[in-house]
């Protein structure tokens, strides 16, 4: 047996997001469906992170043990993409040690938010950014951005989720960049929270919203950081602006 | 009556191409359709040009007459957009003169087109960029590139339709700009031929495909332009990576 880690790209629209469920279309269904023909037997596999539904990836990991050994690493994505719907690709695959998990060995996660301005949706990117309707100011969306560097509560800026036990996160860069009417958030960390990237693009636009109007922000990211108080955060972004951008390991 | 110009942004994915067909779902259909449901009569529409299947709009212009004198300017794209599929939307809309038309005012217009250098196709953008394998040299590909600027018969570079006349075009400007694994060409012209810009497309990846085997191509672009002849240049691009950017009006 070897363990196999592959780089995963989807897109998220026809999915109810990565994570099997009893009845929706999940991508890791339509993987393992996939996995499961190449090897004809079942192939149970990990993934480095959930992404809810609509959301997509550029750079999912996932590991799954084969036996099918005269299977060339190379020669891998390509067996797996023949057996997958077009939504879902392969990308790359390379061999492992039997212990690697994509989601406990991840040393560093990146995540892309794209949004686009305009008085009207376009409609190629309809299903890949999230419109709003004024030119966000890019220096002040940067200096927001920039508080959220370093090792925080993220209590404000996440959902909380059942098995959740810390909401301890460090993040290493966040900031975003502006091309004619496109701006991308990009932000990479240790992990994250569920809705943690959508409560943080969400809030910053909401600020912004608010700024063009005359409002300032009474508080400071870090004061609503250290708040702790999930209501204190403005909307979750819509799922469809995400993208799981890669994950870096260790080996 | 008013004359109403709007520009319509569309996905081409799920379309025929532009141009009404008797069966066939197209944009032209789609959007008299809605002027039909917002006028309560049949309304006549003139585009700047047709597309072809599969090839995206985000500045396609279309002229029509109106007697619904009270609904604004500002409010016409939302009046159309609420009946509307999707995949369509008018950006914006003004008032033209009666005379005004939509193909032969234009003055210049512009198309883009999109490459994504990959072993596989990232599933996002599978209808909006067309994947090659290796990364072109972009300085070789705009030395190609600008061979085009300037007035010339493009014959070489565009499939005869029955009703062509003149195969004389003149380009403004035409280059390619790198950003990361993605490349785009821009090119501007007083009018194009059908398939024209897809022929220089794929022609110049050709090129660079052999380029990049160690066979230079053996014509210039100049001289593949003077020999007039279709079958001296390369593949015909595919259509999605193609998208109708922009037409410019005197008035």
């Amino acid at each position: 047996m070897r363990r196999v880690l592959i780089r995963v790209a989807y897109d998220g629209t026809g999915f109810a997001g990565y994570q099997r469920q009893v009845t929706e279309r999940t991508v890791q269904a339509v993987l393992e469906d996939a996995l499961h023909a190449l090897h004809e037997h079942p192939v149970a596999t990990i993934a480095a992170g959930r992404t809810d539904a609509g959301v997509h990836a550029t750079g999912q990991y996932v590991a799954f043990d084969t036996d099918r050994m005269t299977i060339g690493m190379r020669e891998m994505p390509a067996a797996i993409n023949s057996r997958l719907p077009v939504d879902v690709r392969v990308m790359s695959a390379r061999e492992v040690a039997s212990a690697f998990h994509p989601r406990f060995d991840a040393r560093l996660r990146h995540y892309r938010y794209r949004l686009v301005v305009g008085t009207h949706t376009l409609p190629h990117l309809r299903a890949y950014a999230w419109r709003v309707r004024e030119m966000p100011d890019v220096d002040r969306l940067n200096a927001d951005a920039a508080a959220f560097v370093g090792t925080h509560d993220f209590t404000t800026f996440a959902a909380r989720r059942k098995d959740q036990t810390s909401m301890v996160r460090t993040v290493r860069y966040s900031h975003w960049r502006r091309s004619g009417e496109h701006l991308e958030y990009a932000i990479g960390a240790d992990g994250f929270l569920w809705h943690m990237v959508r409560s943080i693009v969400g809030t910053l636009v909401e600020r912004e919203r608010l700024q063009l109007r005359g409002k300032p922000p009474e508080e400071t990211i870090g004061t609503l950081l250290a708040m702790g108080e999930r209501r204190r955060a403005g909307t979750t972004a819509p799922a469809w602006g995400l993208f799981l951008h890669d994950v870096e390991y260790e080996q």
